[in-house]
């Protein structure tokens, strides 16, 4: 079995830096549109066997060194008291708005989420002798903005307002969805899922001041709770440059950072205390081949100055990158042995 | 006349910062929502005496410290052979695609936008005594962004995709749209505008490196163009905490600050060259006032760390501000009398 990345992931030697990709299985693969013409988001995520498949596609397809589970990070919304669509944006009613709102969330059993642990433990049959899977789930503060606001936002005025003019409330709903996202990850770790990664992807909304008290005490208690597990966690803030400094302080092995800071740059920040994952910018791969190589090179550079690299994107995919330029970037990554450690 | 905002502008001592709102003559104004109800937003920007209008309401009603022509960073793309349209979000029409495409954008004569100047002689009739005027454009990869995406966008994949395939192209594109900006601020300048502020609303969205080939030696020319006129010009590029350091380059009196990063902070990182500018995050003003002052507060606190200060907020404000709640900021802002200079 292919175990870079998660030893990668401990900060152990490794021959060269693993890759995986952020949205790897995605509608930027025809294997995968061919699926979602019979089946729309939602079902895709609660049928286990079809998010085995598309889950591998990309491991077929790209050759990858993990495999990351098909799913969205919202799915625990649903037995927390919200219906949930997708048109195709994130729809979750009736977003949260007062302490009232706040007091009718359920904390599920992570049982209700079984259809979850049911694909994590397909994956493992499936994916035995080949590469580590990778189970994720979103940091408190994000999946409770998006409890709030009711769909994705560009100011999250909404959740914004509610902590500015209510931050006991505000809090009780992070207790809550911290609660939930514990039970959630570590109930994904008991199924096989041999790496978590947590997606803050609404953290950087906010300023250094606001996230260490909505965001970060929230984060770091949810990383601790699935470190305890045994398995290594990966922490993904989005456009988190001006927070590299709170961010020193969760817990988390890995640190993935953006397409915006230059990877050397940012583990200087982070006082060298993770090993970073990242980050070429999605729109890279859009081609040409040569800019790909030129720029995949740079960011192994970059790696080199972190205590351990995994590579990946910046962010996700985007949805019409040609698959034989996310195939070529895969083959640059593991043709370029790092001489780092 | 007040002219405390020119000498903050230029570093002078102050008796207090001064205050000024970004889109202060806007959506959150009964007044303003009555002008717009009678003509379009394109329309606005054309008719000098509206635009007038517009942009002596806020001086009316909240009493800032400087009145900031109401036009949009928009306007050049017309007379350089764009349809330009709301729908409500801005769509440039034809977008920029190719080499063919950029060659065939004009470089307007100055004259051609006269309506912006018509607007800023009539508005120094009406400020004098009063308050100074800012004009303002677009720096020119964010205008230069729009034109290639045809509208605003989420990840820039266009503008990018011809930056990493096509950097001549790119190359060219930026030419004419910088030398098409320095004729346009500098004919706002000699109409009568006090000080300048250039918005790079898109900067954000680069890493530092390509930044500092795409966007950073534009923005410094078109900057240094208007210093020669002798005003003192404000660089905002939002979303920019990962591009500090590259900033620092930029040549501007002052360097706007979005509301992710603590001012005293900033300008450590700008090495204390610039008067700053900003940064309550937009989403206070929705209240409560206790909120409001305790955090305008701690934004005036972090403002006396860099070498002179302008309160605005971190990004513009909302359509749904609650007009008591910017008085109120306005207010608690002139009666703070800061003890730094």
């Amino acid at each position: 079995m292919n175990d870079l990345f998660l030893r990668a992931c401990r900060g152990e030697a490794v021959e060269r830096a693993p890759i995986w990709i952020m949205r790897q299985a995605g509608r930027y693969m025809a294997e995968y549109r061919a699926v979602r013409e019979k089946v729309d988001f939602v079902t895709l995520c609660k049928t286990p066997e079809l998010a085995t498949e598309v889950t591998l596609q990309p491991i077929d397809a790209l050759g990858v060194d993990a495999a990351i589970l098909f799913s969205d990070i919202l799915v625990p919304a649903e037995p927390m008291g919200f219906s949930l669509d997708f048109r195709p944006g994130p729809v979750l009613d009736p977003p949260v708005r007062s302490a009232a709102d706040v007091e009718r969330i359920r904390i599920p059993d992570p049982e209700e989420m079984s259809y979850v642990y049911m694909a994590i433990r397909m994956l493992r049959r499936e994916l035995e002798r080949r590469v580590p899977l990778i189970g994720f789930g979103a940091a408190p503060f994000t999946l409770a903005a998006y409890l709030v606001e009711g769909q994705g936002s560009k100011n999250f005025d909404n959740m914004k307002g509610l902590m500015f003019a209510e931050p006991v409330t505000a809090h009780a709903l992070l207790e809550k969805v911290t609660t939930t996202l514990e039970g959630y990850l570590e109930a994904q770790v008991e199924a096989g899922a041999q790496a978590i990664q947590v997606f803050d992807s609404w953290a950087g909304i906010l300023s250094e001041a606001d996230y260490a008290e909505f965001a970060l005490p929230y984060a770091t208690r949810l990383i601790a709770k699935v470190k305890k597990t045994g398995v290594p966690v990966i922490y993904f803030a989005l456009n988190s440059a001006h927070l590299l400094d709170a961010i020193r302080g969760c817990g988390a092995n890995v640190a993935g950072i953006d397409w915006r800071t230059n990877l050397a740059l940012a583990s200087r920040r982070l006082d060298h205390k993770f090993v970073v994952q990242g980050n070429l910018d999605p729109c890279v791969l859009l081609g040409p081949k040569e800019e790909i190589t030129r720029r995949a090179i740079r960011v192994l550079e970059a790696g080199t100055k972190a205590p351990g690299h995994i590579f990946n994107l910046g962010h996700g995919i985007l949805p019409h990158t040609p698959v034989e330029n996310a195939r070529h970037l895969v083959e640059t990554v593991q043709g370029a042995v790092s001489a780092t450690r």
